[in-house]
């Protein structure tokens, strides 16, 4: 893990790294915190203004974040085959087609890839001082973030606690969800564009953990309101 | 409505009353406060062990409390008409029937009662010194008690938030459903013997509410995690 820069604000130190040709972002409040995991959604990137606000959230609540570019997005090139997906995603998108199964095979595709990148890094970054090690990480992601953390989380035990959301019950990840059994808050939004009502219950309903509860609220894929946010970091920091 | 005894303990004032022949309990901090109208599941009291913990953990949290025994339960007496559809309910339980309708029509039945001796109640509590008349009243009621709060709070301006659960959509609660509009949380039990996951989930599409939450956890119906009941009062006071 190659740090390029530090900027400490406010008590919250800023490091952007490179760890095996994966950039990321690392904020650390003052103090060993608690590591958790933010993973973005599909078309954005490490610094994505949601991803930022939720780090800033988790950084206020004494918690360490760290995010990656996923594979293809962010400052990482796309392969010719992320150019295929995103080229057959946007027809269908425009023909007004239903593009849910395409948008579940390029998130298994990019989850292969991404998995084992978070995993590496984690090594590094529990061997950091300002990373409290012994509390366990902490997983964040929504939409294509939960995509790639739901089978992190059943790969990796050292991720000990999850905030996923926004994702349907797709070939591929119900028997991940099944795998995982940590503590886990599921958001769905009741009136999402992108992930079907009945899928995102079936997914809820998937998972293995005994501890887990969905939160629904009212809106569409990009509108989860700002207190379930708050909540979430609650949750994340207990 | 009159006092019967007045019990203060630890800063707490606990009073029984009897208000047009309807018994109760008010407790209230030791300073104005919002109230919380609680009331108890069928076949419970307004003592019942579930009914105290919830009141004792809004009083802690700063607001007031006040619960009613309900039509034909706790100190008050049964009518032939409650004593038919008890005998009814319990006869198809015992064969191993489905009793969801006629648990309903009773639920409707006892709410035609409870909701004016509810809003009676609020005319005199609303003017006592230790309630705070001006930050609105909320409503707390599981099962039974949100089959009575939810025509409550339909019928009810002074009712300003809720937290309602442990129900499913029936003829009669959803379209007081779709006319309540206050900010709402609904606690659904993903594994409840009692109400059918889709009974619940279409209650919870039918609330009128922009700002609707619905918090679903593992288990049964008397199930709701204590993080929960914690969670709700947390929204109650806020």
């Amino acid at each position: 893990m190659r740090f390029l820069s530090t900027t400490p604000t406010d008590g919250i130190t800023e490091r952007d790294f490179v760890h095996d040709g994966v950039p990321g972002v690392l904020w650390t409040p003052g103090h060993p915190a608690p590591l958790v995991l933010g993973a973005h959604g599909g078309g954005q990137h490490k610094r994505a203004p949601r991803t930022l606000a939720q780090a800033a959230r988790c950084v206020a609540a004494g918690l360490a974040v760290v995010t990656l570019d996923s594979p293809g997005h962010g400052d990482r090139p796309r392969s010719p085959q992320d150019d295929r997906f995103i080229t057959e995603i946007r027809a269908r998108t425009a023909a007004g087609q239903d593009a849910t199964t395409l948008l579940d095979e390029y998130c298994a595709v990019l989850a292969a890839q991404a998995v084992p990148e978070w995993r590496s890094a984690l090594d590094d970054l529990l061997d950091l001082p300002d990373i409290d090690s012994d509390t366990g990480t902490r997983f964040w992601g929504m939409s294509m973030g939960a995509a790639i953390g739901i089978p992190l989380a059943a790969a990796e035990p050292r991720v000990r606690a999850a905030v996923f959301g926004l994702v349907g019950a797709s070939p591929n990840l119900v028997p991940a969800a099944a795998q995982v059994t940590v503590p886990l808050r599921f958001l769905l939004q009741w009136d999402d564009q992108l992930v079907a009502r009945d899928a995102g219950l079936a997914l809820f309903d998937a998972f293995g953990s005994r501890q887990k509860t969905l939160h629904a609220n009212p809106g569409g894929h990009g509108e989860v309101p700002e207190s379930e946010l708050d909540s979430a970091v609650r949750f994340l920091a207990g």
